[in-house]
């Protein structure tokens, strides 16, 4: 074990180097077997303890998996982490509107800003696809299909959100194994939280995903549906904070453990 | 823990009294919450290395909890259990005929008997009602339906046989959370092996169980199904042993030991 992660961290530590320096800004999803990922969220101190509530309630979309002190930009928990150069591309708000996307955010850092962690679909996958579980958009090379749904998050304060969703399709014999599966992965997303029907969830057009690509369905196959890191950045819209910072959407935060070390 | 083995074991105790004396022949199902029962075949030692095999090759149907050695009726790994005497009742097979129903099989025991004992799905039903997801046939009172499918088991030697399965509804979402829970349960059949069309599995008509009684399928849920221990009575038919001996559906082998001791 101790040998697996200091091979893992050696790999992760060139591919940090690369995003501090700026010299990597894309998609991160093959770019550390068996390393954690997460969404990033940071918020003003102000939002940060309703923000919080809103993860505490709403943890299959949220799983908070760390929280840094008010203008710390360090993650000491999850490795040897800056946040203002650690992430490969940055989404900026303002007022709740998409202003910027950048590979840094050094210059607009300050001492009122909260950075929240939270887990990703990236390590369940790596899993469905050791189990011969492969989702059907890594098998596509495509982006997992994303659903605005009709189902409300448990709003705080400001925060609120429908619940958005991925969605992998799977026969129902299959499904079975990834619901076991995913189960054991609670701090990235977990196991789904509906399959079958998408018009229970409101979804009108399966082959029409609100984000992502749509993947084909085939015959014996029924759509399984998991909570989806888009919904936090839905929130902070809705709850337009003065200023608020991402990650692009899946250009992740590589941290320095390992995913197994968030199993059950 | 400890406490609460001891407590279960002192009640144990008293339910084993009534049924070595032959004064309880009845359905096993609530009189002892907790304590792990079991499935009961009993078959000639010509048979037992088949039968073994038609297990470890049909888990889900057949999970084995324990096997005795030949002509052994103490099964002391699961407690203070003499298989002669302390099922409430047996069916006895000859030629693969059921020609006799007995609360006790000392006159017919021989030193050429190999009892096989099988964990059941009582365990996980009252895991599942402690979880607020009771089984629908909990719920009305009745027996838990169940179908033989045209999907075959695994055959070894003279064994084989369709899989039969038990059916429990519930919506998708309940349904994910009673996947997660039975996957818990890998010794008492474990998690379903399917949901949905009936069809697939080659059930005419949902209303009309093979065995046990129908269940009311609500609006919004969806039929879920799990290999049962009925598997292995029909493939002892099928195999035409001189005898074979089992317990009568529903009255199971009480043992000393307690289910959470078989949950992963």
């Amino acid at each position: 074990m101790l040998e697996i992660r200091d091979s893992a961290i050696v790999r992760v530590s060139a591919v940090r180097e690369e995003i501090r320096a700026g010299r990597f800004v894309g998609q991160t999803s093959t770019i550390a077997p068996g390393i954690l990922q997460g969404n990033v969220a940071i918020v003003p101190k102000s939002y940060a303890d309703d923000f919080k509530r809103f993860c505490d309630l709403n943890p299959k979309p949220c799983p908070l998996i760390a929280v840094a002190a008010p203008g710390d930009p360090y993650l000491r928990e999850l490795g040897d982490i800056d946040i203002r150069t650690d992430v490969p591309s940055y989404h900026v708000f303002r007022g709740g509107e998409r202003v910027a996307e950048v590979a840094d955010i050094g210059d607009i850092w300050t001492e009122d800003l909260v950075t929240f962690i939270m887990g990703c679909s990236f390590s369940f996958e790596e899993a469905l696809c050791q189990a011969g579980l492969t989702s059907r958009h890594v098998e596509m090379g495509c982006n997992v299909p994303m659903y605005v749904t009709n189902s409300q998050a448990n709003p705080a304060g400001p925060f609120s959100s429908e619940i958005v969703v991925t969605m992998r399709p799977y026969t129902p014999e299959r499904a079975i194994e990834v619901i076991k599966l995913t189960a054991r992965f609670p701090r990235n997303h977990g196991a789904p939280i509906y399959f079958g029907n998408p018009d229970k969830l409101g979804i009108r057009d399966i082959n029409k995903p609100d984000f992502g690509d749509s993947v084909e369905i085939k015959e014996g196959e029924i759509p399984v549906f998991w909570a989806c890191g888009v919904t936090p950045q839905f929130a902070i819209a809705r709850a337009k904070p003065p200023i608020a910072i991402t990650h692009k959407p899946g250009c992740m935060l590589v941290t320095d453990r390992l995913s197994r070390e968030f199993m059950i």
